[in-house]
């Protein structure tokens, strides 16, 4: 492993920490626009993947079947802070599909977002199903197996026929085969696979322009990317990064972290996708690696780009409001 | 910066991410025992610190003054959890001098311990400055100024008397020369300087072992050495790590978290001092870290060598309890 410094941490004048990590940007051939650290090395997307893991919603007919609109389609792409909207729309997909929470297999915790969370533990004696932040998936999944005539119990684990398809879509994007070597649990159950950064990012960039895929899942990628591009909100949450960046330059970035330092986005019209690993696993460092690739294919000193350019270099402040320091990229990632 | 990476994080049989680090362990002497990493570099201490900035607090008189016992000392050296017991301690040190929480200048926060932070939710309308997790050496500082004659307004600013007085007692433990140059400010709102990591560590075994200080001050460490491991729940709180590294070997052991990945501990009986720092800035990778580090002292499979060895292993589990993967040094820190 030997990825440069890529984001440093700041206090007074000195650098306190310093993040090393990869980063790549591909275009619908998987040509490399840019590129960062060892690219090749496979890395576990978690989250960072879950438009890829919705497919199977669109693709079988069941969105359409059960009505959902560009909020459900959202939430099926989330990693949600579990506030109230995100909880009533997992539920009201659930309901659609004659289920509800109990079939969920996804585990309960309370809110990552601390705001959310104190409303939260005011409301409620305890999280369930549908506050964990990926309750939206699962019930993508639950519905996707319920519209098929599949049996939704154990729709989690590794041998399910969801998860098998999910496997071969995963496969066919990233060019990498899958199998028990390269597969960890996610913190959600469902299995995660350890694919080349390149390859996640090369997947991402073909949903994002269609090139060599069949007509039905390009049609299914670029709704689910219009759905969460539409409903930013419901792909996170309130001041969540994802949201922010998609709340940008509406309709023109879709962008999804991962837990363990990764992030990926898409331009869809610029036919561009970025994928960015910070190797220690930490989520400030994805956020202004990923921040800072995006702001540099806006047009300079344009509205989308100083509003990213910020995003990639956020001021911390102590509990009395004091500013204490920054966090920034490197020039690596300045290019 | 070329620090070697010290510990793995895995999910199923893939390292999912990577964190470098320096450690270094020293005798009374600073003879270097064991180093890994750029050891030279400067870190800030953070509240890894904070038995040395309580120093004043016992060699001036105040704790004597104020009939301070060993919870109340152990608080001025801890990061505690914000539970009812700290409150409550921070709160009676504050009386004491004939002062309140509106004296503190730390800020407030809820508590970063999840169960706590409910609890604190469920009962309280926001937290105050006394559940600062710091409100227990900023209790000390009023208490040192206001025994000493001095107006503790603006204790926690550079020139004043108390950081003053706390900026030359670093110095003369790290050796290290710090003006504003090299000091940043802390979460807390006080003056932190970044100090050699050797230096640090040197400091630290000075005062575990009293070679090279004035007697006043050789005393007054091990009064603060002795509170921490005799009321180590007063340091941290209820499941903490350093908590639990004081109760692994009670009366052995003196350990101290620093925010961004900084870990300081002190074995008084071997004389030795131990301090590391993540490069990254992550907490779980300096825990492990110090417990590696720490349980290469204690004798070949003792209770206390398991138990140590253990805690630099831990095992990740996720929402549904299910294990996922594992938290592990890697061969540098075995030695």
């Amino acid at each position: 492993m030997n990825n440069p410094v890529t984001v440093e941490v700041t206090r007074g004048h000195i650098v306190e920490s310093r993040h090393r990590g990869m980063a790549v940007v591909v275009d619908g051939d998987g040509g490399i626009v840019f590129s960062a650290g060892e690219i090749e090395s496979a890395v576990f997307p978690r989250s960072a993947c879950k438009a890829m893991q919705a497919l199977p919603l669109v693709e079988s007919g069941a969105a359409d079947a059960y009505g959902f609109g560009n909020k459900e389609l959202a939430l099926a792409c989330a990693s949600h802070s579990g506030e109230p909207e995100h909880v009533t729309t997992a539920a009201r997909m659930l309901a659609s599909a004659g289920r509800d929470e109990t079939t969920l297999e996804c585990g309960a915790h309370w809110s990552f977002n601390q705001p959310v969370l104190i409303d939260q533990v005011r409301s409620l004696d305890h999280p369930t199903n549908l506050h964990n932040n990926c309750s939206g998936k699962h019930s993508g999944f639950v519905c996707t197996c319920c519209h098929t005539g599949e049996d939704p119990t154990g729709y989690s684990t590794y041998d399910h026929p969801i998860q098998q398809a999910i496997r071969g879509i995963m496969e066919s994007l990233t060019g990498a085969t899958l199998t028990h070597d390269n597969c960890g649990t996610d913190g959600c159950s469902i299995p995660t696979y350890a694919v080349p950064l390149k390859g996640l990012a090369h997947g991402f960039a073909k949903l994002g322009t269609g090139q060599g895929l069949e007509p039905i899942r390009a049609l299914a990628a670029r709704r689910l990317f219009d759905a969460c591009m539409a409903e930013p909100f419901y792909v996170a949450g309130t001041k969540r990064f994802c949201t922010r960046l998609m709340e940008v330059a509406p309709g023109k970035i879709f962008a999804k972290t991962g837990a363990e330092g990764v992030f990926c986005a898409v331009l869809p019209e610029k036919g561009l996708s970025f994928a960015v690993k910070c190797e220690d696993g930490a989520t400030r460092a994805a956020e202004v690696m990923i921040a800072a690739l995006l702001a540099r294919h806006f047009e300079t000193d344009s509205q989308e780009q100083r509003a990213l350019a910020a995003m990639a270099n956020p001021t911390m402040k102590n509990w009395n409001g004091i500013e204490v320091g920054e966090v920034r990229v490197t020039d690596v990632m300045r290019g």
